[in-house]
């Protein structure tokens, strides 16, 4: 069971992940409709195989969860799996890999989304079967149970036997005092221990809804064909109450440096690492988001971005070093730094360093070509994004799901195309502001390390804490 | 309106009151009873002057507030002087003060208390106006709206200009990852600012009811006198709705040290600070809390404590240092060590000493005639606190709306001569350990620094962050 369960689940915790950025050629063709029950449908055709990727995105994440009650977004994410009158428990995903296709589903602290990609005339089962479960989830106490081990086993798993997960989660709980993104998505343990029926029950039915969901559809399909068949299917489903703004609360402001350590003697490498409190594309000005983006490139970038050349060709201090921005979220984005020390160079001699790149992009900014560099890839990758169906429909899918457009996906290469000098500079000096950080550090046995135990590589966080 | 309001509402934050502890010799005449509509009365004679003090417990505080809406229990006590149908807007310490008495509120994460100090002929007046307001608040909007720019000032004034309290709040905010406790209780300015008269109506609707009450009355009365009259007062109320147990979370364990580096140009002096989550008096072992409170006497107290002694004798490198504890609460208590360097010397240099003496009364604990110093002085303070009758009646109140009891009180004596030296070493060893710590630098501008500015002692937390 547990095991079926997370073969189920794959794992898309991904930094190829982190930012859904695709627009293309084929955007202009894009559809979106509503329901009258209020489900939206975005439609994006595809049309260079007889596939389709059907996505059901719910506008509920972790950070909708009740206080104490941490893990049951995701929770239920899994046990939606566990069937309906009409699916017997556990026959979800064997029915759609029966009819060779896939399934999984993701739970974010923004979103929680279900898909299967199957051969395109599958279309009409796969929606029968999404709507059911959208609205006829049946659950007996011992599959939840049972399933309960299951999301503690991938805790124990994901995080607690993983020292640099543990430190990262204990970062990012000290980057939030008020809002509730600082709540790990899998839960705390002690909380998740106490999740029952009841628990994903009530969240079930508060927020599964046609009214709080967006079905995205990719593939070689026609906008109008899809529509009819939703209609068919989720469109027979009642309306939900009407959903309140989702409120989740606003950090107090930043005024604070504050720093995690944790000793942790399974821990093979000691490593530096740094969050700031920063914009989301939901919450940003205009180019301020793409503008971390690209920062974030310029910074990070494995062989040519400013902290692996400084920590690790010119100064030998570290064996890698990188950046990340985590901007696709509801409320807050996240921007991160990081090095791990190269032989026994201990943290104290890497941060200096580390902080003296970062002071040279607050009072300096980049170069011009440093710039072209990085938006030249990031436009690239629109394009290599639009060439994989799943990516195609997570862009959209996440766009709409915090509170962005259709237009905004598509006008991703004009906005990247627009970001200033000043913009990138204008950008760092107000989020890598060391009030707006939490600066982790990693410290490993002492007897491990002089024993030259084989370096490991930090894990780098997805959007908001993606997780399945 | 401001300055009269600020003026009722005295301050009670100060040390002195951070562990009420009185238990005295009239101990064995304290009545306990309950009215039929859930009201616990609790009555102390205390006849050595014509006066009683009046006070109404209520089992909530800021730590039960909803999500998004921090400072609201403490608005609604500002609020509770707005008046009723019978009383009108700000007239109720009015009446008090032309009767010859005085009256006075707070509020902490985990109590809301309002008293009155009269003559002893005055106390049905009082019980028939506290009564009132228990059930009969009446709330115009504008009154709401000109007492929350009195809260908003009360928390620039006590907070926002204050750089050792800003840094107080902000490490308790990092203690906290799950808990309600890392919530100021005066709350966050955002959230402050949009609190509406319907969020006070709401909040009081909800836990403002005899059954979820504590009357305590303390003078020169006989109790079945004071049952009698409250029976005539509150008795006429209804019970409320039966209130949920007070499940306000659980911390995840704690497996990393915290820092917070908060750099505050208005900060006269440098200072170190640290606090460690501890066992409340309610949440500790047998003597586990006794054991605190002595450790941070041996560890803090000003000429004798280990800290004083190693940092600001022996070391010269410290003008004053301390430690405190704070255990009067539901959930968790705090312990707390600090220094503030003398002349230049640098945190850096201080912390190593301090870390010194925590190691070595983990290490070694601490010796019999320490432990019988700060007893006998402990013992020596129950008889002191009884001898003040507001203290008296606030002592009985905390730890029956702590989930304590009379017998707890009365037994205090005892709990402390139990400690032994084991007692107090497994103490230190199981809290004053730097995973369940957050340490705080106060960094002033170096200039001012430099140019010699006055010292400024540092505030030391009361019971759970009491303000009023």
């Amino acid at each position: 069971m547990l095991k079926n369960h997370l073969a189920a689940c794959l794992v898309l915790f991904m930094t190829s992940f982190a930012l859904p950025t695709a627009s293309f050629s084929a955007g202009a063709d894009v559809s979106h409709a509503k329901l009258a029950n209020g489900l939206e449908i975005v439609v994006i055709p595809d049309r260079r195989a007889p596939v389709v990727t059907h996505m059901v995105w719910y506008r509920v994440g972790a950070s909708d969860e009740p206080r104490g009650k941490s893990g049951i977004a995701h929770f239920l994410e899994h046990l939606m799996f566990k069937g309906t009158e009409k699916i017997a428990p556990g026959d979800f995903s064997k029915i759609v890999a029966r009819n060779g296709g896939q399934d999984n589903a993701f739970t974010t602290q923004d979103a929680t989304s279900y898909f299967q990609r199957v051969a395109k005339e599958r279309l009409p089962l796969v929606m029968e079967m999404e709507a059911d479960r959208m609205a006829n989830l049946r659950l007996l106490n011992e599959d939840v149970l049972n399933e309960r081990q299951v999301i503690l086993e991938e805790r124990r798993t994901r995080v607690d036997n993983d020292p640099s997960s543990i430190l990262s989660e204990q970062v990012q709980a000290a980057l939030f005092l008020a809002h509730p993104y600082g709540i790990p998505v899998i839960g705390w343990q002690h909380e998740m221990e106490h999740l029952s029926r009841e628990d994903a029950l009530s969240f079930y039915k508060t927020y599964y809804s046609p009214n709080n969901a967006i079905l995205v559809v990719a593939g070689d399909v026609e906008a109008a064909e899809v529509i009819k068949l939703a209609e068919e299917t989720y469109g027979k489903l009642p309306a939900g109450a009407p959903l309140l703004r989702r409120d989740r609360g606003i950090e107090p402001e930043a005024i604070a440096a504050r720093r995690v350590i944790l000793r942790d003697e399974r821990a093979a490498k000691a490593t530096l690492s740094r969050s700031y409190l920063a914009a989301s594309y939901t919450t940003a000005k205009p180019r301020e988001a793409e503008s971390l983006e690209l920062l974030a490139s310029i910074l990070g970038s494995t062989g040519t971005g400013r902290l692996y050349k400084k920590l690790v060709v010119e100064e030998r201090k570290a064996s890698s070093a990188g950046a990340w921005f985590a901007g696709t979220a509801l409320d807050y984005g996240r921007f991160g730094i990081y090095a791990v020390p190269a032989g026994d160079i201990p943290l104290e001699a890497l941060e200096p360093l580390m902080d003296a790149v970062v002071a040279e992009v607050r009072d300096n900014g980049v170069t011009a070509a440093e710039l072209e560099r990085v938006r030249n890839a990031a436009i690239a990758d629109i394009v290599y994004d639009a060439d994989n169906q799943t990516n195609l429909a997570r862009t959209y899918g996440w766009a709409l799901v915090t509170g962005r457009t259709i237009e905004d996906v598509k006008n991703r290469e004009a906005a990247l195309t627009a970001v200033t000098l000043d913009d990138i500079k204008n950008a760092a000096r107000t989020h890598l502001d060391m009030r707006r950080s939490v600066t982790g550090s990693l410290l490993p046995d002492p007897k491990k390390v002089a024993a030259g135990a084989a370096t490991k590589k930090i894990s780098v966080p997805g959007p908001g804490g993606t997780i399945h």
